[in-house]
């Protein structure tokens, strides 16, 4: 953790290249840039940078610190500074020593597969190999989450031959709390904490203390399970293993805090048709494009929603009451129907909701779903009955809520288990559907309620 | 780490679980909850199943077993759990070694303010000091998230010292990444990270190869400015200090995957009127009520475009194709207006948007509800105009969704901000209030240009 800095200097100094920035003196800019801020305030700086900025701040940049840049951008911010360069450049940036295997993997992903290959190609052979290892697991597994730096031992060896062998290495890598014992044919058989190692007798052999109950965890394991297990079991580190049990490598806390973040923005990101990965100072006309997508298959589920209303063009000719209180309904069943989608959409994603107590939240939430609606469907049949001087409009406004909240919460709760049993993802997907079918219910239920009962008047 | 177990095996052994409760085995049940399951495991599972169940399988528990599980619990079940134990039961429970304080602590902040005082009552001295230490910090801040476990050394001894006084010790405090190095006035003075001291000399001293360049972190840090400093500088731990440089205990990476996952979790939650400490399974009563809050505010916003609705009844009741058209307006508006929004808001928990960028950012998100709004407007207009026959109508929503999505992205880039600068929490009011403003922008608009046209003709 060299050249990691204090928040509160950090944020002087941040400050204070704000103002070089803005007075124009260039050349103080680039010593802060390449001298004083670390890699982390620098990608922390560059992502928080509109684009203009970040170009400038980029070409101030010596080639040694722009590579130890790269693994704290985000993936769109990647690309657009990866695509300016060449293959032998993108090799050379991303071979520097200081970055870590797993972060080049991550940078490497983000090219277009035949910019991998070149990449790949103008490297040593070394890291074409190790690299190539990790390449081989999708990128939301544990293979494609592990780093290849682990430090092994044998069971046999007393601690003090470990302290005297760790001594004639240069440096271990970061985040190491425990050795990883394996047997000659590179099977995984215990893992030793440094912590233990520290204060243990030196006379005593591996085998004696090393722990052997902790997770296996195999490279086909998905990242989320991954994260679930670090923050279950509080891991630091944690090793990887092929079928056999043979190590590949491990995982380090600092991936999985990423991954964890990731994980729970995409959420919220999705629900609102937003990429997590997306760069927050995209230019105008990226932004525009992601954008216009989503509005319009909104527009496209407002449509419906008219259509429906269309249907009862006749009833609503005859009581322009019912024009100005539908939106009522509609948009009470959607606020009903997205907090539980919300809900079951985190409980789905941190494992709290199965298969097996999703039964009892259905009822639960059907409950909740009518208590409200009884609750607020008689205050709505009230002010409605005494707005318009009409008790029929009331009880009309007041039915229909009840309905729409019942199916709101019933729809938002059934909605992401059915979504994903077939493979979409229900933080994208799920808000627009509970939307149209909290808007078509809405109307569809309360000027139906009335075109019936306004006919028989 | 010991008891931590397999992800694999864990889920198999969740089933075997499961099926001896359905067939009411609750002997084997009581066996596999108190020697087959670690804490984190049962923690999850009390999370995971409904009212009924948990209470089952919590008096299943050994005390001692219970008191090690009250880490792994939301806010909310630990506040159930400990509603019906007297002040002596809590101390007791929570005054067992295998408890970290700073968990303690959390566990205490649950309380009301007069049992926690019953409880720390019921401490020997020494608990009791250390908890008040931390208790006397707010909870979202660097003090209320450490832990005084903290190994510390002084400058002027040699690794061989470290080495020979740390082999005097039971066991090390979990996570400890590096020692603290501390003068004779307890001042912080420098870090030796341990995987230095394994790789080094032993006759070196420690001044010699400590750390000087770190974060200093201050007991007042905002819990989310600890988060952002250990995910960028990828920290396992770090020191803790009063205004003076005495160092006051440290903070663990466990604690701060803990804010970041709630700090994420927050917004999501927080936007659709949910906590993110509330009990997923909590009973139909409570869920009724909390959920009721969030209903009557949203519907006085609904009742507030019925309102405005209300104002064109005349219009509304010569041309009835306004009624079926005007959700479209207030629906597209809420839909742009909720994606910048959810943007500004995650940008500004990142630390990724602040005063000086806002300016770009918002005149970047006008420019895209612009053009969107030409795009969808233009799209919007011909379909109106065919459907209804009459140019006229196209005209009318056309424009309107074009001023109501330039206000719509307006508003979601400056409400957080202006909310923040008056302590309102963004996420819980950002989206009620940008909702209010497109569906009363969207109604004006739309009804109020179409009074404006269909009058003159």
């Amino acid at each position: 953790m060299a050249g990691a800095m204090g928040s509160t200097s950090s944020s002087s100094r941040m400050r204070a290249l704000n103002r070089a920035l803005e007075s124009g003196a260039l050349s103080q800019v680039s010593r802060m840039l390449n001298h004083t801020l670390s890699s982390a305030e620098l990608g922390h700086l560059l992502e928080s940078s509109p684009p203009h900025t970040r170009k400038v701040l980029w070409e101030l940049l010596e080639k040694k610190k722009q590579s130890t840049i790269l693994p704290f951008l985000g993936d769109d911010l990647i690309a657009d500074v990866l695509r300016d360069m060449s293959a032998e450049e993108v090799a050379d940036v991303t071979s520097d020593e200081d970055i870590d295997i797993d972060d080049v993997v991550d940078i490497l992903q983000i090219l277009p597969e035949r910019v991998t290959q070149d990449v790949l190609n103008a490297m040593d052979d070394q890291n074409r190999q190790r690299i190539e290892a990790i390449l081989s697991f999708p990128e939301d597994t544990a293979g494609g989450l592990m780093n290849t730096d682990t430090v092994t031992i044998r069971p046999d060896i007393t601690l003090d031959v470990v302290l005297r062998y760790l001594r004639r290495h240069e440096s271990i890598p970061a985040t190491t709390d425990t050795l990883v014992v394996v047997n000659r044919k590179d099977e995984l058989i215990g893992l030793l904490p440094i912590s233990k190692l520290l204060v243990t007798d030196p006379s005593i052999t591996v085998r004696e203390i090393m722990e052997t109950d902790f997770p296996r965890i195999t490279a086909d394991t998905p990242d989320d399970h991954v994260a679930q297990l670090f923050e279950r079991e509080d891991l630091v580190s944690a090793p990887v293993v092929d079928k056999e049990g043979r190590l590949l490598g491990r995982i380090t806390i600092d991936d999985v805090v990423d991954v964890i973040r990731e994980d729970a923005d995409h959420s919220l990101m999705s629900m609102a048709g937003l990429d997590e990965d997306d760069d927050i100072f995209a230019p105008v006309l990226k932004t525009s494009r992601r954008r216009a997508i989503w509005l319009g298959i909104n527009l496209l589920t407002a449509f419906i929603a008219s259509a429906v209303i269309g249907i009862f063009e006749q009833t609503l000719d005859k009581v322009v009451a019912l024009a100005i209180l539908m939106p009522i309904v509609a948009s009470m069943g959607g606020i009903a129907g997205s907090q539980t989608l919300t809900l079951v959409i985190r409980g789905i994603a941190t494992g709290h909701i199965r298969q097996n107590n999703l039964r009892w939240l259905l009822s639960r939430e059907v409950l909740v779903g009518l208590l409200n609606g009884l609750l607020w469907g008689l205050a709505v049949a009230v002010a409605a009955a005494l707005w318009f001087s009409d008790p029929k409009i009331g009880i009309i406004i007041g039915t229909a809520l009840i309905i729409n909240l019942v199916v709101a919460v019933f729809s938002g709760s059934m909605l992401p288990s059915l979504l994903k049993s077939i493979n979409i993802d229900p933080a994208l997907a799920g808000s627009v559907l509970l939307t149209t079918i909290t808007d078509v219910v809405g109307y569809f239920v309360f000027l139906g309620l009335a075109t019936a009962f306004y006919s028989f008047a």
